[in-house]
């Protein structure tokens, strides 16, 4: 009896963790364009995939060849550019979506179907049978052609957990490079992503992928639970665009595995690339960063009350895990505030060349907070407030 | 020997949920007010104040009296408005501050202090005998005064489990209400919290308090795996604003817990007043409301592939596991672009009360999307080629 079929062997369970190598399929060029305010023109596809592939995106995803003329033409000119990332397009789970999709010079094709009791009443009305016989037929025909194929199933959470092994079991069987497990309504929760890639994992040899909607505000923390259970890849978009909310933002997936991996990940992607790359977006759709934005928001690294402005200035661990010089940014100490402490505004009169003494430092910083009580402060009227305190002095 | 200290005794740990029964501890108005932006006028914060009241939140933490000698007379003023919400402010873990916090009129006192070792060293230098000795001092006053007490750790997830632990045991022995883990810097995970607060869980008696701050983009997922483990209260803040990228949005965090707890959540809070208190709080702070804000983003409900759309016009559940009408918005099918389906159309033809047959919608579609892969259509746009394909067919 091989170690693999014994099923008394050590679990394999606790070694699977992907965190430190994990791969990204980014799709602001599928998923993003189904987002509300998405219109890629040619040229702007070509330029969003070429920044994608200098970030160090691993696979680019584009909408099916299928969409429209112009979608399968965009497709076309993308494989052509000669990337480094491959490049993947994403289909129903059809032969008349496959056999366009082979023809358009990808590296590899996605087909997803919907699994759930509520898409194949609603959507496509097929049966698991015949969703099985579809699969196989469509998985090998995208085989035959030498290319990578993906088979994902749809709502994959409010999907029969049986017929969801059934059918990766069977595609898995059929040389599938990778199976996909989606979250197309965003409502799937961390413990029950890691509970069913964990399952997964024990039912198909082949990589496994995670689609995470955002409905719920759960699409990073999913697809983090996801890789500890053995998924290698990770669908996300620039600023996470796509139906309705969106998927898992790369830019936040980036802050929450460099804590994890730093090494892998600050060797794999360009990370000083983020901010321009989400500028291009933004831009392109027309929506502003979100304030909050992971990374690149205007206040990811400002530190305000007085507590935390001490503790930053004298060790910036103590109150940042992310170091903004990973991703091209700057630290900001707020000290035009009520809440400011002494030590912030000690540092500001260092700025500022002055020299005042510890208690005099204080003594200027209780005027600050109560002239911050009455109004709002600019840099500016704190700055004045301390060189008139300084001239003051002398 | 009693079953609860009977070693061998079930494990109560998977009855320990608190999904359905959760607690809000809202700190806009001290969180809140770490945000960059932030500057609340005694007016602003009263008119805040009533409006989370009125949502419904269980708690409303305001900032220490001590950070100024307005934010003490703000405190005073809440405090007077009689709200069914109970009034807490946060201090420091000192004689001083407390002794100005059970004056001001509140409810209860939350106190906090960094536990590991990067705080110990470089923020207040205390050793862990220091903080469990003023612990119990302030813990001990304020409960003499008749007020509720929460003691917190700060940066829980960097400090060493043994001392936590210890120190939880000894203010959970004197009796404080509530105990508290902060995910300071926002670098725990969904899987690391579920893990730290089981094993809280069994070692208090008291609620267990999570604070999670959303730096690596799992502040949400990280407040739900709390929960399951146990914990009874989250900190929320009015779109998550605090400092540097601020904690878990209540927005987002109702959504997450709409779908798991819908009696729960709907008969406690008052959801489809959330638009307004973002709105209320966004122009505040002078901020845009996140454009993929979960429920109240303009794009959260909104549908644009064409098979998506088909699904959700038979069956709004097929893509959609959160309600809009619940929060007081609407579905929005996107139909003037190039990715849009027949049956997108079709419903559209409804809405123009408009008669065509499938075929003849099926033909309108195909120029609609013809055209729209040249430009970027308008709902006018589109309602323009419906109309003039109708008036042809006459």
């Amino acid at each position: 009896m091989s170690e693999a079929s014994n099923p008394y062997a050590p679990s394999p369970y606790d070694e699977v963790s992907n965190v430190g190598n994990f791969q990204l399929i980014e799709s602001t060029l599928r998923e993003g364009e189904q987002f509300a305010n998405a219109f890629f023109s040619t040229e702007k596809k070509i330029e969003i995939a070429k920044a994608l592939d200098d970030f160090g995106v691993d696979y680019i995803e584009l909408t099916s060849p299928v969409a429209s003329e112009q979608s399968r033409m965009d497709c076309e000119a993308i494989c052509k550019l000669g990337l480094k990332a491959k490049i993947l397009t994403h289909i129903r789970c059809h032969m008349d979506d496959a056999k366009v999709a082979v023809e358009t010079g990808v590296d590899g094709v996605d087909v997803v179907i919907g699994t759930s009791q509520f898409l194949r009443q609603y959507s496509h009305g097929k049966d698991m049978n015949y969703i099985a016989k579809s699969a196989v037929e469509v998985i090998e025909f995208v085989k035959s052609k030498g290319l990578e194929i993906r088979f994902s199933s749809e709502d994959s959470f409010r999907s029969d957990i049986v017929d969801l092994l059934n059918i990766y079991k069977t595609v898995d069987a059929i040389g599938v490079n990778r199976v996909g497990i989606a979250d197309t309504v965003g409502c799937a929760n961390p413990r029950q992503v890691y509970e069913l890639v964990k399952t997964l994992k024990n039912v198909v040899s082949c990589d496994i992928e995670c689609h995470f909607h955002d409905d719920t505000g759960c699409a990073i923390g999913n697809a983090y639970s996801a890789l500890e259970a053995g998924a290698r890849l990770i669908d996300v978009s620039v600023l996470g665009i796509g139906e309705r909310n969106g998927i898992t933002p790369l830019g936040g997936l980036m802050a929450r595995m460099i804590v994890s991996a730093p090494d892998y990940v600050k060797s794999k992607y360009k990370l000083h690339k983020l901010r321009d790359l989400e500028n291009l977006v933004a831009e392109a759709v027309q929506v502003n960063l979100p304030f909050n934005s992971p990374i690149t928001g205007f206040c990811a690294f400002t530190h305000k009350a007085g507590i935390h402005a001490k503790a930053i200035l004298a060790n910036p661990s103590t109150y940042e895990i992310l170091n903004p010089a990973d991703f091209g940014m700057t630290r900001y100490i707020h000290f035009a505030n009520r809440l400011t402490g002494w030590n912030a505004i000690k540092s500001r009169v260092e700025q500022l060349n002055l020299h005042l003494t510890d208690d005099q430092i204080k003594d200027v910083t209780a005027k600050i907070k109560k002239i911050g009580d009455v109004r709002q402060l600019g840099i500016d009227d704190v700055d004045t407030i301390i060189k008139d305190f300084h001239s003051e002095l002398q």
